[in-house]
């Protein structure tokens, strides 16, 4: 029996540990997406307790925590942060499998030396311990950045974000880690939300532009796309219920920009047509500034409509939604393609049983403009676990390109979440040395070697081009 | 080489072993789902020949002997039990890999001490060996149940259905394992169907309520329902297509319900509203009675309409319907979430690739009001096998709360099938064990133990709230 | 740690390793469907370089070389078979977890002798090697196939084509190994096509048959059949978008044909009907004479609209179709099987995620007229890997008579992808030795052996009524 997540955790054969231990565990981290707030990056933010960094904002772990039938006060509410922490380290004990437990374990023993079990049992020791380290200057936001190796990060913003922390950060010499926007412009598209209207004012607000055609809200996102691009943005991202393609006639799509802008509903046509068009013409603009276009699609949002109204989006209430077409997905992709307009590419499904049709896909529209244009995403959020991961690695190399793979992202709120690489790295590892070890790749450790670190950090280097 | 289906079959490691040995092959059995007949058990039926219990009703094996290119007389017709069995056998010594293989030999084992292998060759010993053994008292129903450690069944009865055998069960003091009805109301919801008004009729009869709106269908549902509680009914039952939600308005439904009475055919739309609202109207009384509500779908049955009129319902025609919209179903959950009437809730498709979509909607829904309050259901039918249990059980694990699932159930005709349980746990302890020995979680024999016998029995029990 | 793809290259066990050995390397290859040129046998064509015979038209090498960044001109392009070799030994290097770095390394070993590792170092080396051996008599097209083992291929054939090479094939009385003809009428179905009615000239030309309305287009069909049949054909193979079933009246079925003829473009509903009474006709003949039926569904072809202007079809563009309704394939069967008339079936699907809802439709419509009747067909064009054919081999396994399956054929272009049979049946007894040495079957070599030797030659032999 192996010790419990020792230091070969996951690595079932010498090549992966060798391969591990030699060339991936060391090399760089490039966060080429995560959801953390720059913010608290400008400000260097320490922690109280191990209850904010973990659960302040945490909707994995909440989730969780109401499949043990835990009270939301314990959760979201009222109860202190000690409280939670109790209730959480109570349910970690018992979550066998759950990718939480392996996390959260990792994030103990690096950035708190804890090579226990934190159980209910445990709680109190951890509790004391992990506040203890958390008051320390080591430990501030910029500190474990700094410790995870992390060489660049790229955030997830609003195209009317004035970006002004990313700007601070940048001014500050004192810290040389590259913070970047990514361009994320989901509120500009989702013309059937009741607050559209008051998200175009907004957006007329800081471009000066007046949103009144479908024109002018290009012409105002194009002026933000050059704003952030000044802020060293060269990713893009969005949100997509699935990756759709309904064309309409010009005419057509202001015809129906028009009737919401007169406060008229779209009928669900109307909304694929205007999607449709919205993101065509986005795609162009990325084509045109060398941009990346990550495409996260497959997700069915804020699903227990009495909790949305009490915590609002992103707490925990979101699921899989199975109708992702894939036809359309290489339509839309033909459609920038025809005209020589399509970005890199990269495409995640919240839905693990489209990994083949979109390994599929991505052969389609490859070109020699970059190694592995077209790429399919890390397992992604749900799928963000032993079995996912190494079900999208195995897809894409039965597929594509594996040794190309831009690797793994953490898109997550938490500093502590570079852990994550180093799980996907493990995995990595171990899925390459069991395919030498069974004799199906040459032991040559210059190529694996090569794979590796490509995989683990320069593939996305390359990939997104940016300066490091 | 591991010997044929020892004491260890499927269990792989050591701890594997213990937890399987010392925790869960002596723990209780709690069958909440199976079609097995109350009134066999009522006047302990003894078996004349092993094709009595094993062919008599059983259409996996049906299906099998159909892809041996076995004619129909040995199947389901005219031909000899004995060549019944003959022809069978031959099948088996050939039906590597297929679950019935397991099933069968387990049943052999454990009910008749054979554990040697059966085919065409070993037929007649088998034959014999068993037939004598069916002829010994210890071989009754009752008996069977008794040696099998069951506490409590759950039969399958439609609303109209007397329940006079679990009647005479509850009476008789000599036995005293609970056979209680669990109550599945597809007929009065499939209004389509041809014979639905003479199913009215029926439910007039045993009611005394003329069913002249859908408001009359519900009361006459829930004065049956009261009565199902009275027999010590705690749990529901749903055959769908898929869990649909097409909402519409309470005149429009008893429109909708007129017509039928009417012996207008409805359209597809008026059949997805009008299920909708019966489900939604059942699924509010379940949270009223603190019943359990289970959802059985992904299936298309009686696609062989030639054998369908020769043999009628369940005899080996169904398949996976994989269209299963995942969006419906969590819109049908949050329908009742809305205002706090979502009752405990276990979801089943007939679809695997449907695990993680459900895995996800789990999680949306999920309070304090239970552990585990919205479950998925152990691998259903088509998927009751090793491969289909193991990606269960690692879904439900990545993706919610593994040690609050109330585990498996036999879904079965025969009551040989307890060996079903063994088969799942020896799976179970499997594959924790594999976790443990693999250092991805600790190896601490208590909390380990606890899990194995909640998942085997213990959490069942508390979820559904029986008096055992 | 394994030599690299040694003679006991994927065999984990010593019962997987003595069932290829002893058992299934020797027996000859059935290959029942492929896309070879019959042209090409008839004049026992030799190759210049291996080039000619890796990289001419093996579309899934190009979308390979394309992923990594390569130049079209490297790839259909203008540069010299040379430069082409080069750029696929350079990608080929770092191909690691990708099917073909497995099929082409064993096609070196098995016809070139060549035991070490293709990259860009050895490129030369293997370029050299491989040609000086390509000039050998031995390696001409016959040569191949002979040393191949094949007893009988079927190619894939056009109702309008004259099946010259094959009559001369057949004449030739120094060439023994039969090569037939198979029935692909796609061209016929697909009347949505531009030249849909240029081709409907030829098949005029063919037959003497003016094709004014659907009655005749099925006379012209049943007369190709005939001598489809006088040349040996057993076996017809469709390409479908997913297998449909949209019933319609003979009246409008003329009317929609009708309509096209006169050069309108018929609607997507139009067309499914259409589509559906031309299955419903042919698979009516099928049974009438005998033949099996081949459906390969779940393909999107030509997605990428600009590549296909310059290069045509089946250049690698094509991808999975995730939307295949298992109810329709369930209904369409059912039409066929109500007035027994459904013949031998076998269903490819493209998509993995069919793999379960195949083999519970398999199960609807088995009867004694077969061994196995409807089939699945091994795992096809993207699926064809480890992963792919392992999960299809335990799927049909779990749900039917793995037994009785039909097994493997090469589905390809090549004189040298006769390698893809050891491949399937390495994972065959892989699959079969681990169950074995896991004490899930017990471990006699009789029925092993005869299970491994009908699922590699035999059962195709039998199911098809070959006469060799």
């Amino acid at each position: 029996m192996k010790e419990f997540m020792d230091k070969d955790f996951l690595l079932e054969s010498e090549t992966a540990k060798k391969l591990f231990h030699d060339f991936a565990e060391n090399t760089p981290i490039l966060d080429y997406h995560c959801h953390i707030n720059p913010r608290e990056i400008a400000e260097d933010r320490q922690f109280d307790n191990i209850t904010q960094v973990w659960l302040g904002s945490d909707h994995y772990k909440w989730r969780l925590m109401r499949s043990y039938g835990i009270e939301e006060t314990y959760i979201t509410g009222d109860a202190s942060d000690y409280e939670k922490f109790c209730k959480w380290a109570e349910c970690l004990g018992k979550a066998i499998g759950n990718p939480l437990f392996h996390w959260s374990h990792l994030e103990l023993q690096r950035y708190f030396d804890y090579h226990g079990v934190l159980n209910r049992k445990t709680a109190d020791e951890v509790w004391n311990l992990c506040n203890t380290k958390l008051a320390q200057p080591s430990m501030s936001v910029r500190s474990l950045i700094r410790r995870s190796n992390v060489t660049l990060i790229c955030t997830t913003d609003d195209p009317v974000d004035s970006l002004e922390w990313h700007q601070k950060i940048a001014e500050d010499r004192s810290f040389n880690i590259k913070v970047l926007p990514a361009w994320r412009p989901d509120k500009a598209m989702n013309f059937e939300k009741a607050d559209y209207l008051d998200y175009l004012d907004k957006l007329c607000q800081v471009t000066g532009i007046e949103i009144s055609s479908f024109a002018a809200l290009k012409k105002a996102l194009k002026q933000r796309m050059e704003y952030f691009a000044s802020m060293g943005c060269r990713v893009s991202d969005h949100g997509l219920e699935y990756v759709m393609h309904c064309p309409a006639s010009n005419d057509e799509i202001e015809a129906i920009f028009l009737k919401r802008l007169n406060r008229m509903t779209p009928t669900r046509e109307e909304q694929l047509k205007f999607k449709t068009a919205f993101m065509l013409f986005l795609g162009r603009e990325y084509h045109r500034m060398d941009w990346a276009m990550q495409l996260h699609f497959g997700c069915k949002r804020d699903n227990n409509t009495k909790r949305f109204e009490l915590l609002g989006p992103d707490t925990g209430f979101d699921c899989i939604n199975n109708d992702t077409p894939s036809a359309q997905t290489a339509d839309f992709l033909d459609a920038l393609c025809k005209t020589d307009e399509l970005p890199r590419t990269i495409l995640y499904s919240l839905n693990p049983n489209d990994n083949q049709s979109i390994g599929t896909i991505l052969g389609c529209f490859q070109d020699s403009s970059a190694i592995a244009k077209i790429q399919q995403g890390s397992a992604w959020w749900f799928n963000d676990h032993r079995t996912g991961m190494t079900e999208q690695l195995i897809s894409l190399a039965n597929l594509g390109n594996l040794s190309g793979f831009v690797g793994m992202l953490t898109d997550s709120r938490s500093f502590l979440s570079y852990a994550r690489h180093e799980y996907f790295r493990r995995i990595l590892c171990n899925l390459i040395g069991t395919w030498v070890e069974e004799g199906g790749f040459p032991a040559d450790m210059k190529t694996l070697s090569e794979i590796v670190r490509d995989i683990s950090y320069y593939n996305a280097k390359r990939y997104f081009k940016f300066e490091i």
